[in-house]
Parts: structure tokens; sequence; C-alpha cells
């Protein structure tokens, strides 16, 4: 029965007394070992957050029985739960256009066994990246769009991303707005990277807008796409010093540090299952 | 004629060669040693910035006479200058609400020797820091203000202002809206600072706003004052990381540090004339 | 029975399963309700740290009696234990010698209700900065230090410490080795800020070194005082970007800003018992 | 004669008056329109450091001619300069051993224009990023490295360099202890990324010794290499937050997005000539 695989509760409820001590109730009798253990309480909403992994290694309970087994516990506290195993990776989709940093960087990662998901298949607005995708010997998928085919093209994307199983899009600078429908099938599994400390900066061109504001940072944010452009719940953001010697040209080359380092750990975090999100806000178990 | 100052001179003018040529002939020909030299181009606009700080010890002229003498220079090439001298320290006029921390910053920065200012009064539109006023010895003037007398008040401020020949006016979370009259008497030279990341969160409330959002870092921001609130030209910024663990309180809480460094950098740059105003942006020689 | 209070256990202990379904299991049963929990585990080690707080608010015992009741838990994990009540505030000393900046920012934070601790004495080795402490009404102890008296002064401010029921010593740029006997009257309980980046440039002048060296970052770090000068464990550390252009002179008004802020943050952790040692290192319950 | 090429000069010699006005003088009467100047003087060692670019647009002399006319000048002041136009890109040789982060970030850069230089070859020690090189179309050439057959490979590494003028050697996180041969063949032309806050954790496994001392922030540090191991001019460095979360293993994963930014900026103004060294320290113009 016993398996050296790690499993991971995400819970999200009404706060109450005695939620953490029925999960470690159930995970204890059964000989699981809390390897973390997070939780987090909005006194607000009366909302409580939790993150659990534990040790599979002596537990008694098959995989596939745990999910039921923790049924009774969920209903009682009218939980949210969410259950995976470290074994079963997570599949992603890279949606690209012509920028190459942020594929470069998700792909030299993956590579290097830093970035735990199976990357089956690349999709493209644009022939640029084929190169690219075909040095790293991964499926590149060309879907050329303009105003008249793009939501037939999207409805082939969402049938291709079926047929691979994909579990979560990741948009590494793909220049396109995503469509209700895609956003249907991936509720919070679509990452994207915007080129601006949001809310600053939402819409076309961030870079050129910062320019023209003459701020003294710039950023770069990591969200869940939802139908309002640039309004989705944050996962993670970062920021860097400029100056008045910078132009756009040099706010451009120096924001793809920041696009590349925080897009990827957005998508660390997210493959590890330690992003909830609750009324377009995140919380991150980090 | 010698004195042991030193002169600083901030230019801006439209490019053209021969510009640093002519201005540091002007002080080698008078025997002036550079200090520091700084010169910024912005080749979108053809415009020409420069910082220059030289060594009176053995210069030729007297301070009174600069000014004339570089007429010429400047009158050739269009130049906006501004000449100042270390030996004059500016005048600063703090104006405070009930919040103490910008405003004990300042004061210990000022009594440790670490701001080049002189501080002769403060203004404040309440009672609450009349003590934290009194502990540090500067006079402590209070307006209070309602809608029925805010211009009467802000008349008499200026009246006062002058009177004590203010060059500077710092809003040290002084809670109230500067009225044009006041912005006219000190163009670019009203600092203030604001408890957001600019241009996010625009208005009342920063931190609940960014909190409602959700975002991962917050920030500070000290800008000149101009009549469109929070608009602005942006001398520097900071910011910090939060989290989902940060109540509204924290972010206000955590968010003192950002403000009263960033404030007091803005004003420490400014009082050394490290600052240029150009439409609506600043170059900051650091 | 019940009271508005909260109450925070840290603990460490040998891991092993069960430990958070047994503690979580006593404050159930009792009717308290977890507000916050953290727990770590050091796989290495094979170490468990936690920390727990809960309200008071129907709990059914007395605060007298909690520590009393947990010991059977206690006892049967091998758990260090350490519980602490919101109510009670702890007693500081602040030690300084010449220098404001950390002395005004914390006396300034904790005017403001952001330091949860009480000051009841500032001790000094000079009289330099009586006039900070009379301004904030707090009583100034001077003890003069030259190498023929200094253990009969440190004994002197121990017995002063004493009869204060000082909990924790905080030095605050003081310019003097603490010897063994405070170190074990307070063990892990004073915290020093030293202005670099531990564990670069150990020991004297550091901005110096830091100068010397060339670095491009500087830094402080508040840690607890051991017997082995600025090896005892990091509280925190903070960074600052510096370049070939800031003299000594620079660093030293350039890091002030740092130690202020790393010293007041190190010290608002431990006053809420965020802070648990571990063989010279810290784990920080943020 | 005219070329739309720019010219940069990078001056340092002892300080006087003058200086600036008698080199922008020689471009002046040779119709240059300078770009961008940036002088630093040191007090302490009463030295004057100076960057300048120019466009040759319409400048009368030619390139060849340039540096033979600035003699007089070089000669009166004692100016140690270096000239280089930016159409002559520098020739760089990556050295590498087993991991890939730096090397596909810096190809990354290389392909997308954002790194001005060429990359004519890859030299590793093991064969295990030949995959890396061929996928980007750069010769790989593999110098296995033994204790008896170290002096022998680097002088056949430097014949290659030779031969195809290499300007740089880029260390990319190279396993191998750089011999005095190699070292005096490229004086202030080889870079290294450092795996720590220098001087924090000189040597092997910093990331285990920063582990071991429990510090709160991690660093890298990309220097030009010396005799002396970990001491050479610092170029930058940047730290990131970590906590007692982390295990070596994260620090090991976190701390390669700092090596890979740190290198490539490092390098970057390497390749800009932006980098003067003086002493064991560089005067960076950024």
């Amino acid at each position: 029965m016993a398996s050296s695989d790690i499993a991971t509760l995400l819970i999200h409820c009404p706060d109450r007394p005695g939620l953490v001590h029925d999960v470690t109730g159930f995970i204890f009798s059964h000989q699981g070992n809390i390897i973390d253990l997070q939780q987090h309480i909005d006194p607000e909403q009366n909302a409580f957050f939790m993150r659990l992994e534990w040790s599979l290694e002596n537990f008694t309970l098959d995989n596939e029985e745990i999910e039921s087994r923790l049924q009774p516990i969920a209903r009682r506290h009218e939980m949210q739960m969410r259950l995976s195993f470290a074994s079963q990776r997570k599949r992603i989709a890279l949606f690209v256009t012509k920028e190459n940093h942020c594929l470069y960087d998700l792909l030299a990662r993956h590579e290097s066994g830093d970035l735990p998901v199976d990357i089956p298949l690349i999709v493209a607005n644009h022939e640029t990246l084929r190169p690219a995708a075909e040095r790293f010997g991964i499926p590149f998928h060309h879907f050329p769009i303009t105003k008249d085919n793009k939501l037939a093209q999207e409805a082939a994307q969402i049938e291709l991303l079926r047929q691979h199983r994909i579990d979560t899009v990741v948009l590494a600078r793909y220049m396109q707005i995503i469509s209700p429908a895609m956003i249907a099938e991936f509720p919070n599994r679509i990452l994207n990277i915007h080129h601006s400390f949001l809310p600053a900066f939402v819409g076309a061109k961030p870079y050129h807008q910062a320019f023209q504001r003459g701020v003294k940072i710039i950023g770069a944010t990591s969200h869940y796409v939802t139908a309002d452009l640039d309004e989705g719940p944050i996962i993670h953001q970062d920021v860097m010093r400029v100056s008045h010697e910078d132009s756009v040209h040099d706010l451009v080359r120096l924001g793809r540090d920041l696009e590349k380092t925080v897009l990827a750990k957005a998508l660390w975090w997210h493959a590890r299952d330690r992003v909830l999100v609750v009324k377009n806000k995140t919380v991150v178990f980090d």
C-alpha cells in the first residue's frame, strides 16, 4: 500500500475551531507524517486556508482512496479541497509569440530539473520561435490568428490541449487576448506575465506608459487570467530600479529579466500546488 | 576673493555640440576645480541636462558675480540655469497632520547632521504633533482647516512662509489637498510623500486599495506637488514585499518605513540641488 | 475564566507523527480558536518547530493554568515550550552610545504604538543621548565605562535591569563588547545591530572594510549576542545598493537607514515571540 | 570620413583642473557630439575617472587616427586611456562545466540581440553542455582537465583563444581555478560569477556555508579574476531573501537566478566599456 510519494492538500473553508485538529487527525490515524503545514485565517472574511504536505511512505491508504475518505471531513466543514501528488507532474502548454526570453528561460529550467512539470507542447501565433522549440525537442504548433479566424483557432487550440491532457496554460509573452471559452476551460489555470507592476499600466505598451510617467521603478506581474484584462488574481510581482537615463528601449531590455523570473516563480508555485485563489486574490503558501 | 564653499550649477537646454566645453571652460578660466559633473542627453527631446559641482577655494570670482558672468553662455545656448551654494542651506517648512513617523524621522536626521537644511517651522492642521515639535525645539504653527476657512488659512500659511523666507515645503503626511495659490508660490518646491507606488492607487486610502487588489508588493512615492493630484513629477520610489498574511493594518504599519525613507531621500536630493524637473519628469543626479 | 487575550506557544522538539494533532487537540478541547499556526520541519536534524496563536476568548483554562496543563504533552514529545500572552508586553532596556538614529527610530515607533513593548529605561556609556531620552520621558542611566571599571559597571547594569524586571536588552548602536555575565543573564535576549551584511565584515569599522573591498551592496544584520563576537544567531538582514561614487562617509550615512529598520524589525519579531533559536540559527515565523 | 559609429573613451588620471575642458575641446574641435559623459573624482586618491561617448557622424577624424591624435592630451595629463568603437563588438569565450543556467541565459540574450558581443566559441572541461552549445550553433571545445594535464590544457586553451582573437573570457560557472598564465593573458578581461555575496563565503560551496551560518539573504558576485581567489575587483552583486524554510538545495536552486542575472549584467557593462579597474576596485559607469 505504501509509496514513497508525497501528497499535498489545499483547503479553503469557513473558519471554525477544530479544523486543523480534524485534518491532522485523519493523516495521523493513517500513519502519514506531515512534512509541511501552513494555514492562514482571514478574520475579515472568517475564512480558513490550509496547505498540508505529508509523506505517503507508511500511509495506510492508496492514493486513489484518499479523496473519498476525506469527504466526511470536507462535508462537515464545508471545505473546498484540492488533493495532488508530487508523482503526478502537471502538464503545461507554453503559449508564445515572438519574444524568446520567457520561453528559453522556462525550457532551460525544465531541462535542468528545476521546474517540476511536463511540457508536451508549445503553441504560437507566429512561426518565429519554432527553431527555439525544436532545439529543445518540444512539438511546436502554429496557429496564425487574424480577426476573422480567432475563435476558430482558439477552438482548435482547446481541442489540441484536451488531446494532450494539458492541465495549465502559460502565456509566456503571448500577445493575444484570451477569449472566454479558453478561460472557462482552464479556470485559474492560465498564467500570464504582464510587463508592469499591476495595477499600474494596464493594457498595451506598459513600458512606454512607465517611461511617459517617469517612474523610478519598473515591475512585472504574473497573474491568473480572468475575463477582465490584467485584472486577474496576482500570484507574484517583482520590481527593478530605473532612472532618467533609461530610454523606453532600455526599460524593455531590463524588464525582460523581471518578466522571466517572475513568471518562472509563479509557475513553480503553481506547479507545487502552493497557490489558492479566493475572490480574485491569491494565498501563496511560500 | 576665494572661499572654501562649493557651487552647484544645474543646466537644462537644447542639445548641441560644445555645451560641456563651454561651461567647463568658464570654470577652468576662473581657477575652479570641478568636483562632480554629470550630464544627460534625452535624444528624443534633443534636450541636454547637466549638474556641475566645483570648489570655490581658488575661484577668482565672488559668489555674487558668478550668475551674471554666466549669462553670456546661458544666452548663447538658451540655457535654463540654477546656481546654488553649499553654504546657503535651504529653509524648509514641514507640514504635518497626526502621524509622527515622517516628522520624527526628518527631525532626527536633521539633528544628527544628515539632512543639510534649516527647519525654521512646522505647520499642522491638528494639534497632535505639537509635543513632538516642541521636543525638538522647533516652532509649531497650528492652522485648523475646515471647508469654510481653507483658503484663508492657506493664505495665512503662505504669509508665514514668506516671513520666514521658506524655500521648500515638505508635506510629511499632511492630509490636506494643497490649493493652487500655494503651488504657484512654490513651483516644484513642494515635496509630497504618497503611500503607494504611483501611478497605482492614486487618491485616498492607497493601502486599502492595495489590500483589495491583492498586490504582492507595496510602495511609496515622493513627488513634487502640481495642480493634478498625485500626478506631479516623481522624485523617488521604493517598494516592499507583502503577502496574503498582511492585513490592511499591517500594510499601513509596514508602509511607514517606506514613507519615511523615500521622503527623506527625495528631500536630501532636493536639498543638494540634484533634481531637475522637465515636463513632469525628473532628472535625478544621484 | 474567559479573557480577550491571545496566547502564543513556541515549540521545538524531535519530529514525529502526531505533534500538530496533539497540540491542536489540547487547544480545541478547551474551546480555544487557533488564529495562526506555522510549523516547520528540518529533515536534516529531524527537528520540529511550531508557533501557535490562539484566542483566549472562550478558553476554559485560566492563563496561569495553561503551562502546567501542557506539561504532559511536552513531556511525551520532549518538547521545549515557550508560552506567552499578548497582554504581557516585554520590558526592554535600550543600550546606546552616541549615535541617535536607532534610538529615535525605536522611540518614535514605541510612541506611535507600532512596537508592542515597554521601555522602562535607557542605558548609555556616554551622556550624549540624555537629551534625546528626556525628550521622550524615559529614564536615562549613564554608566561611563573604562578598561578598569568595565566589569563593575556591567554588574551594576545587571542589577539595574533586574530591579526593573527587564526581559530583553537591545543594543541600539552600543559601542561596547558585552561580557559573559550579561550574556548569561539574558540568553538569546540581547539583540544587536551590526552594520554589515554578516558574515562579511565582522568586527570594527565594517563600512571602512566595505569601502576598501569595493562592494556594490552594503548591509546590516540584527542578531542575538553570544560569546562569539558577531557570530550569534541572525534574526534579520537587509541590504542597499551603493556605487563607486559613495565615500566611506556616504556608506555610514546611507547605512543608518538599514540599521534602524533592520533592528526595529528584528525587535518586533522578538517582541511578538516569532523567533526560535536552535543551534546558532533562528527560525523566524514571519 | 564621417561614419555613423559611436566612440567610447575611458580615462583615468590624477585629478587636476581643466581635464574635462581639454578632452571635450578635442571632441568639439573635430565636430563630435557628446552623447554621454560621466566623470568621477576620488578625492582620497586624487584620482579622476571619465567615460565619454560621442557620435562619429560628423567627426572629422578617421577612427584609426583618433588614438594618436589624443596622445598629446594623454601625455600632458598622465592619462591612461582606452578607446573603443560600438561597431567593433568584443569577442567572448564562454567557459562552462556542467551547469547550464548561465550558459543558456547568455546564449538567449545573445540570440535576441540584448548582448552586444560575438561568441565564437565555448570551452568546457566536461562534455555535458555540448548539446546546449550545438543547439545554438556555437563551436564547443572540450578540454578535460586532470591534476596532471591542467597546465598543458590551459596552454592549449590560450592558444585557441589567440587564434580566435578572443578579447574576454567569461567563466559561466566554470568549476576550475584559473592559473596565472591565463590571468596574465587576459588582465581584467576574465569575468567570474561567484555564488555568494563576496567577501562572505569565499571558496568552495558558498551555499552550504550560507546555510550553515543561517543568513537571511543570499547573493551572487561577478568580479574580474585575479591571482587571489575570489578577491578580484567586484563588478556587480545582487541578493535575494531566504528563510529558515530553505534547505541547501533550495538555496542552490534560488541562487541560480541571481547568478545568471548578475553575470549577464556585469558582462553587459564590460561589453559596453563601462567598467574601469583601479587598485582592485571598479568604477562602473552605469
